[in-house]
């Protein structure tokens, strides 16, 4: 109990990797949630809200021991010696769900869900240990169809957000089906081929060509040691990753059905995505606003078929000026796996996953994120304490007005008010003193008309004698006056 | 790494005292936190969202010890050896982000904030311990119309959510000034003393006189040992309390001034609920909305002045029909002392909390409670695999008419699908089977009005010719009537 000894201070400050976040913030971020809700709910998707906890062998990335609780999530025992772990996504809690009332719900189960996540990594700038998600997942449906709908409700809700976003959709089962009919088996060397297609976009084909076979040395000498592909097994490799540059999604698909020929598994792979193609034609998802990419690698291990990720389209710049990239600010697959591991009995889901907090984030930084500084209230000057049931009784009628409205209620004078009012980003102060009471008049002051005005002054007589934006009127014309100063910001 | 074990199944379960909410709760608690956020912010306030997490110490509860990390909070230490916690409740993390930032905001500071606290509490029936609060605070106020704003809000907040309460309001001054002027000064017979007050509901005034004399023995001949005043200082305790009867604010205030006629502090709150009724009386605060009452003990020990409670004053039910009482949905108060914590330097201030997921509940229990199950969306039947294209059409069609829409993803038969839409409590179910594409029709089951004429309808033969409810029309009426039956519900 150290903070009941005598004159002990904490330090006011939030725990490393967690952030506090202000009004401008949250009005982005609720933007998103409450757009994005409004889609999932038009696809037929019900609100579900798990718990922040379940219990760690729930979550199944580990079962935290005493050395080592805290590896990756944030976990604790609970009194009767079980762990819980604070979730870090979204769909372990849905999956344990789902396995819990499964025989209760209407099949197959389409949910959506908003909520913090937690992370116990390492924080840096711009990775923080608490953030926000937004899913919507189809447990019970193995078809394709449900994918291509996740991949359309992913198109639909960056379009209902105006943000341009471009889907990319790949399949596990076509690099699979391609390394297995190459005879690429062995786990460490078919992770050398996943790091090598992942660098197309940074060294481009010939690059990836080298990480594929023996290796590759970068400009300042570096080597990179490759995948070690035999010759015969690198150009397909080749053809399957650049067959992502066609000009449609049928295209694509028609490259990939010749490179994959002699795969079964990959065959499959492309049946699904040309039944997802259908789909997305019938609910007219544009060629360029969802492409087939054979280049998409997504890190879940438990994804087990289609996998989508949406890349940022729009161009972020740093408080320097540098451009930032933002890459993937949503991603999901399906994962068949999942809920067997609690029944054992396979049921297959998928689903899509808005980075609330990562999107919220790019936009801040982005030119035409639509990011707008929140307004405060109407601010009314506090001349006078004897005269407090006046002010109070203007703000109720300035509320009922539709406008909100507070009265100053610190002990600070005229000009620390006018302040305040201004770094409230408030669109009007009122002020009632003694001589309006006495005339039966207000003073209502247009705190944007003024800053504007006070640009073009440059004289600081004229300043204070043209109290500039500031007009005085009758009492009862005050409401109108306000509302035609809120209407026009 | 228990899970890698081969056959491993975690049992599918949530952690003792955290629940799943599904689409009903979540409407009410979203409703409910919208519309008081509107209020919030109608009356000046700011959004501010501080993590879950706080260093144990900012808390201010206590230090946690490596034996019992988890007295009241849920502790857990981070890899540099600092204890977090979760948050118990907004207050907390408000004093903490107010110290952290005083010089940088606008003063006084007023804002609001929502999400979930933590308990770490023995878990029962309606005892959550995860719950939701939804709060507004002005921090850097000593002024009593700043607490009268925290009423005047509460008011408003309930009052646009259409659930009767009233606010009861005390001032921790009265009781304070008069025990003092009594010379009942030692903490033990003061507590006994608030016992005594807080039984009034239960037992009347000849009750609580003998609680505050030598003891109370009730019909089971159990005896309740009393707060032991002298006999002098037993009538001036009743009189304080029974002052609440009188007919107004101000009635109460006058009774009150002259029971605590020979204490200054006593005097001193008295005059600050003056105040406080101007200012309620100059907002328009009903008489009957927001009343004093000295018998008011609210549990926080950080409250230093005004306290405010929120009584719900609907009738609620359990699934027995037997009447539960919920008491308190809201409260709060003057708190001079949590921010100086961390500063040493006093910064008043003053807030009120609506219990969100507590008035969730009652609303759940209440006659006209106003809640209403959540609607599903328009479910387009599967018949074929090789007609799905239609259906996606279809389906981005009628959400484009922002109806929400979808196509049945599972691979059960008819019966199984319609049972689904009925589960869903969707409004419509549509069918395009191979009869309706050759003909250029749909065919649509108005869903309520099939559930309607089924209870009319006792004969199982007509009930399957009659096809209640079913249209069979032209395509491109589809939208149309569906848009009927919607606006129909």
């Amino acid at each position: 109990m150290s903070d009941s000894t005598p004159n002990f201070r904490p330090e006011a400050r939030s725990p490393r990797g967690f952030a506090d976040k202000r009004a401008t913030q949250i009005a982005i971020e609720r933007r998103l949630i409450e757009t994005v809700s409004k889609v999932y709910e038009d696809f037929g998707f019900e609100a579900l809200q798990t718990p922040a906890f379940e219990y760690a062998d729930a979550l199944g990335k580990f079962l935290p021991d005493s050395d080592r609780p805290n590896v990756g999530v944030f976990a604790l025992q609970d009194d009767d010696e079980q762990w819980m772990a604070l979730r870090y996504d979204l769909t372990a809690p849905l999956a344990r769900f789902a396995a819990q009332n499964w025989d209760a719900l209407p099949k197959p189960f389409r949910r959506y869900a908003y909520g913090s996540v937690f992370r116990n990594e390492k924080p840096g700038p711009g990775r923080l240990r608490e953030f926000m998600q937004c899913d919507a997942d189809i447990v019970g449906s193995d078809r394709p169809e449900a994918d291509a709908e996740m991949i359309a409700l992913a198109v639909a809700g960056f379009k209902a957000l105006d943000v341009p976003t471009r889907l990319r959709i790949n399949n596990r089962k076509l690099l699979n089906g391609l390394l297995g009919s190459l005879g690429v088996v062995e786990p460490g060397q078919q992770l050398g081929v996943l790091r090598a297609i992942d660098k197309l976009d940074r060294f481009g084909l010939e690059g990836v060509r080298l990480l594929l076979g023996a290796g590759r040395k970068d400009d300042s000498g570096d080597f990179t040691k490759g995948a070690m592909l035999p010759e015969a097994a690198i150009q397909p490799v080749l053809d399957f990753v650049s067959a992502g540059g066609a000009a449609t999604r049928a295209d694509v698909l028609n490259r990939l059905a010749g490179v994959l020929a002699n795969s079964p598994e990959g065959q499959a792979g492309v049946e699904d995505l040309g039944r997802i193609n259908t789909a997305l034609a019938a609910m007219g998802v544009a060629e360029d606003a969802a492409i087939f990419d054979p280049g998409i690698v997504r890190g879940l291990e438990y994804y087990t078929g289609p996998v989508f990720e949406a890349e940022l389209l729009l161009e972020t710049r740093d408080d320097k000026g540098h451009a930032v990239a933002f890459g993937s600010v949503g991603g999901g697959g399906r994962y068949d796996d999942l809920v067997a591991r609690f029944t054992g009995q396979s049921v297959p889901a998928t689903g899509f996953s808005f980075g609330v907090s990562r999107l919220a984030a790019a936009l801040a930084l982005a030119e035409g994120g639509g990011v707008e500084k929140v307004r405060g209230p109407v601010v009314i000057i506090n001349f006078s304490e004897a005269d407090m049931g006046e002010y109070f009784k203007l703000a109720a009628e300035i509320r009922a007005a539709g406008i909100p409205a507070e009265v100053y209620l610190g002990r600070s004078g005229m000009k620390a008010q006018m302040k305040y009012a201004d770094r409230r980003f408030s669109p009007a102060a009122v002020m009632v003193g003694g001589d309006e009471l006495a005339a039966g008049t207000v003073t209502i002051k247009d705190l944007d008309l003024g800053r504007e005005m006070a640009l073009q002054i440059s004289d600081n007589k004229t300043w204070r004698e043209g109290r500039p934006g500031q007009v005085t009127l009758p009492r009862n014309e005050a409401i109108k006056h306000l509302k035609s100063i809120v209407e026009s910001v």
